[in-house]
């Protein structure tokens, strides 16, 4: 099993409405609770009540498709609000990621760290020694894996910021952006992805739903390529579609009738009926 | 700061339907979320995506009524269908929930540990060795957290269980309860909670909502007047209308306002005009 470890702040956590895009599950996609895995369900992350949809599910879902035998384990981490600062190796998101990390690293191989982080840092001339703070978180947790060639795969900051909202204050973002640039040409197996044309929730700051679909999909691209993503991919909706149209498995829907059972949204008899019905 | 730890399995993770009881927001109640503290808000875990309320929200409520310039840290470790050997010493679960506790030992003193589980183990004679299994339990948790004194809150199982739906399984339900109670009889600064009348979701093993607000209720009696609480109190109701009554503070008004704003319930203008008023 193979696993990514998910970090920076809300647009990473997630932040889009769980009912504006379609779910994803997939028996191979799985998340760790309590140290151990369960089958994926959003949110990924619960670092507050707002938490929907981020990056890292689609990104998993296209994964998936290229690894079909395969299992893929994901490590919510990322933290809203949070500052570069806030990831310097001596503060406990750090040292939390870390053990969350290691407790993965258990029972998976981590082949990636997935990273959005910057607009907490896009106003007050913080650009200035931006670029090389994230420098040093990423060399901080290469080392403290031991992993000193793990990819790690940065988003852009969107476009949509310094505009409206709570997205008003990030007015630097262009400068962060930057930043971000001359680090991942700087780090050895770092990888750019564009944010290109992702659009927001009324909020301003968020990316919503739909757009954090593709931009996983992007996440993806850059991964498995080993390239920056420089600009929207084009085919993102149509690799979507796929993903969408994925046929359930048995397991899955076994999930999935169990969950809506537990949630009571039919009686015992009918679910024993279902039940019976997908398992004959 | 104080601190409870929550462990054991879904029936301390909280299975009860958000939307089946008042919501219960306090400033000075907080949840650990990746190291750090957060304003609580249900579900406090996210063992399952069907985790709803659980007992833990209710006792910190009323702990909090009794504290009323003190904040309390519920730090959220439970696991959904777990066994008693799943919680030994060497398994994750346990030194999982032993590092998130020491996580949040950093910023909080730790003064007890909530702790319902056994369903799992209420079948094929299991209960024969479950105190012996539960005892060491206990001694662990204290001794690795050096606090060989931690009060322990134990929950008696339900007896709704053995009867209908997922509950069907936990036929012996009856016998792990004789068991808990040796073992609480047996543990210093330990104490039993009665499960005495207390209802379930329509899947026949989840306690629901409005039991679960009680059941939290009789976990601080428990805790606050270090007894057994060996019926329901009769003025469970009465002490959750006043949880539910108290006034929503500023700070509260300003978290509301912004989840919904997050949320996209409300737009920017009205936003700002709200924040507005509560905060002048």
């Amino acid at each position: 099993m193979k696993s990514f470890l998910l970090i920076g702040q809300s647009n990473m956590a997630g932040r889009g409405y769980l009912n504006d895009a379609p779910a994803i599950y997939n028996e191979n996609i799985e998340v760790l609770r309590n140290g151990r895995w369960q089958m994926m369900a959003e949110p990924l992350h619960n670092d507050r009540e707002v938490a929907g949809i981020g990056p890292a599910a689609s990104f998993a879902a296209a994964w998936a498709q290229d690894h079909q035998a395969e299992k893929l384990g994901l490590i919510p981490c990322a933290e809203g609000g949070s500052s570069i600062d806030e990831w310097a190796e001596d503060q406990v998101l750090a040292r939390h990621a870390l053990s969350e990390a290691k407790f993965a690293m258990e029972t998976s191989e981590l082949i990636g760290i997935l990273w959005h982080q910057g607009e907490n840092d896009s106003l007050n001339g913080q650009y200035k020694d931006y670029a090389e703070k994230l420098k040093a978180v990423f060399g901080h947790f290469r080392q403290a894996l031991s992993l000193p060639e793990l990819p790690i795969i940065v988003g852009e900051l969107p476009d949509f910021l310094g505009k409206s909202g709570f997205g008003q204050s990030a007015i630097e973002f262009k400068e962060i952006n930057r930043e971000i640039q001359t680090v991942v040409k700087g780090t050895k197996n770092s990888y750019l992805v564009s944010a290109e044309n992702l659009a927001s929730n009324p909020d301003g700051i968020h990316i919503n739903a739909e757009s954090q679909r593709q931009f996983g999909i992007r996440y993806y691209e850059a991964f498995k390529k080993r390239i920056n993503v420089a600009h929207a991919l084009g085919n993102e909706d149509e690799q979507l579609s796929r993903i969408y149209g994925r046929e359930t498995t048995t397991n899955e829907k076994i999930y999935l009738l169990s969950r809506d059972f537990a949630l009571g949204k039919l009686d015992y008899q009918t679910f024993m009926k279902k039940f019976a019905e997908i398992t004959k």
